[in-house]
């Protein structure tokens, strides 16, 4: 038996059986009319939200799409954050149907020259990556006859300690490297461009809140490093993001509330040029990652060799990261339950493998579950971010996922 | 600097300049009217096929779509083999367009029930993986009135030494265990199925000659095993794949000649209950992987913190394998070139790196390259197998990739 990642509390805590927004895993999927699903339970988005609202009131909350782009979750989550950051011409226009452009901000190390006139045109703002790509920009506004709104990203010479993936304190394509970012602002606010402040992201999936508080903090001096030198505040400083969730076995779920603490401790004492700057943080994994489930039924169930196979119908061409195929290097299993037997005690130790043909396709690996039969509903937790989009959907040809959002 | 893969050589010996099917980068990419694309090049996948004629000439060649299912290439592959192996009900679909329907076989350990209809109605091969599912397929062979074709697919009591995936030799999803195989013949065949044989594959992606020959040879020895065990020869053994290609610096491309002659003696003097029966190798990789190029634009390029990065317009939303995230412990380049400086001297040390905001998006580490420019085409080989239907397309909403194949 290998461990797995706890069940989010918020399941837990719905009436005794286990329910996704009020309804049964067999109520979603008969709505679903097939399997495999994904089920997206609003309220548990909008209670992050709120959470992160009482947390850190005065900051501003960006909803990074990339990781779910779903339409109807981007349409439910837009009214509840103060903004949107997008990462290609393709998120740019799904956040367009839902927020007005002086909220959306684009990042991404490549940008083409199309999507550059896509978020010039629609008065976005840049996250300006390097000095070429700010030259490009420019030209491109020249062309087009329209002002570019920009801000700087800056490689910050911080990492966030602890992190799933360090994006930052080290040689890096993602913006430009702190000793350059002055000059980069300098020369933008020259060329006659509205500038919008920094884009400064250290890591994601922190959860040590020590690492956070620390990394806020690095951010917020350089920042004000960066102001000092270009001699003039930045209208928002976006800090990153970097908030984890619990997907494996000792996983603690991030102390919210003690950043949200230590954040207006600094802010507080903060240098005197970013007085009246704006801060937002930015997240995507954390607002949604525990919101979805993903629901996949049994197949068969087969022994092999003393072992048990219990074989769904969903599997790595929709749920990737679950099978241990992306961004991490040691396969841990993902929370995953039989959605009938919820609660009841484990019986067996079975491995759940998708219909994929290859020994990848392993949704969880000797997991302890209680009985589970043909037809059966399994439930992999965790599903709600970097889940549907982040997968090989035609990977061996079989149908993409449903998905569904709850009315929340 | 970090090593990376030999290009292949069938690219390198056409006339001097680096060409795809006659062809260059730059007229492929005019030609597609955008970047970044797949070109498939037809004439060396029709090359691979004759040398595996050529080495076995007494064996049927089986074609895996799951390697590449693009429609066009599987149209111009399907006359040169003898049947096409599918996972899903959505390849079969694509396989009868093309097939007829005694060609096709189904592998799959998930099959559902509406599979499992399809494959029966269209007169497909089911490759069986259990008892459970031979019950479901007899099940719904008597309510469609028709009589099921049906292989048994074996999880062998031997592994493939060196195969970059391990299919056997283990507790599995894949097949019934080897000592369960003949029973289920013998009720396949008492239930009035239309027994086709043994479907038995043991790993995949080795480059050793002699693991694949030993593996043969104790493939052929289990099949006679249990046709001596059913008391009936199988009209065909399908002896799986395995055939790799060499991605990685070092890896020597596998000796397939050396394999051909070994298996004709080990035929030759297989047992007598195997005399008539046919043998077949399924391959997907190593018939399309090297026939591929991936082609994408440099977008920009940017020093950080003393090292070279090279921005391109494709990434792992493409071509994840490539990207090190896909069935790799270890990230490892690909070959990887500056299109139109094929042969040139190497002179910089550069990271080639997609446009997705993770840090996971880089499709060459620290490669030596000559010297690249915005605007230039880089070429990533070994991009014709588990690239674009195997890559997860919808992340961060980039469009998909342009996949062409060459008349060949």
């Amino acid at each position: 038996m290998k461990p797995m990642g706890a069940l989010p509390p918020e399941f837990l805590l719905q009436s005794g059986a286990f329910r996704i927004g009020g309804e049964t895993a067999d109520d979603w999927a008969s709505q679903a009319g097939d399997t495999p699903l994904f089920v997206y339970d609003m309220a548990i988005v909008a209670a992050r939200i709120a959470r992160f609202r009482a947390a850190m009131p005065a900051i501003d909350l960006h909803y990074a799409i990339k990781a779910n782009p779903h339409a109807d979750l981007l349409t439910a989550i837009a009214p509840l954050v103060d903004g949107l950051d997008v990462a290609s011409a393709g998120e740019l226009a799904k956040a367009l149907i839902v927020k007005p452009p002086a909220s959306i901000s684009f990042a991404g190390p490549g940008k083409r020259d199309d999507e550059l006139a896509a978020a010039i045109t629609a008065g976005a703002t840049l996250n300006v990556e390097s000095e070429g790509e700010a030259a490009r920009a420019f030209a491109i506004g020249d062309r087009l006859g329209l002002t570019p709104r920009m801000a700087v990203r800056v490689n910050p010479d911080i990492e966030l300690r602890g992190s799933g993936m360090r994006m930052g304190g080290r040689a890096s394509p993602f913006g430009v490297d702190a000793v350059r970012a002055a000059a980069l602002v300098t020369a933008i606010v020259a060329a006659g461009a509205d500038w919008r402040g920094f884009h400064i992201y250290a890591g994601s999936q922190a959860l040590d809140p020590g690492a956070i508080v620390e990394t806020q903090a690095a951010t917020i001096a350089l920042a004000a490093r960066l102001a000092n030198e270009v001699g003039a505040a930045p209208p928002l400083v976006n800090l990153g993001g970097g908030f984890g969730v619990p997907y494996f076995a000792g996983d603690v779920a991030l102390d919210v509330e003690r950043v949200g603490d230590a954040l207006a401790q600094a802010l507080a004492s903060r240098p005197a040029i970013l007085r009246d700057t704006r801060f937002a943080i930015e997240l995507g994994r954390w607002l949604v990652a525990e919101a979805g489930v993903y629901l996949t039924r049994v197949v068969d169930i087969k022994q092999s060799q003393g072992e048990t196979f219990v074989v769904v119908d969903g599997g790595l061409n929709h749920q990737l990261a679950a099978s241990g195929n992306f961004g991490t290097v040691v396969r841990r299993n993902y929370p995953i339950a039989v959605a009938a037997r919820i609660g009841q005690a484990a019986t067996d130790t079975v491995s759940v493998v998708g219909p994929l043909c290859t020994p990848l396709d392993r949704l969880g690996d000797k997991v302890a579950l209680p009985p589970v039969a043909v037809g059966d509903l399994i439930a992999i937790f965790m599903a709600g971010a970097y889940g549907a989009s982040a997968s090989p959907s035609a990977f061996l040809g079989h149908p993409p996922a449903i998905e569904i959002v709850t009315r929340g």
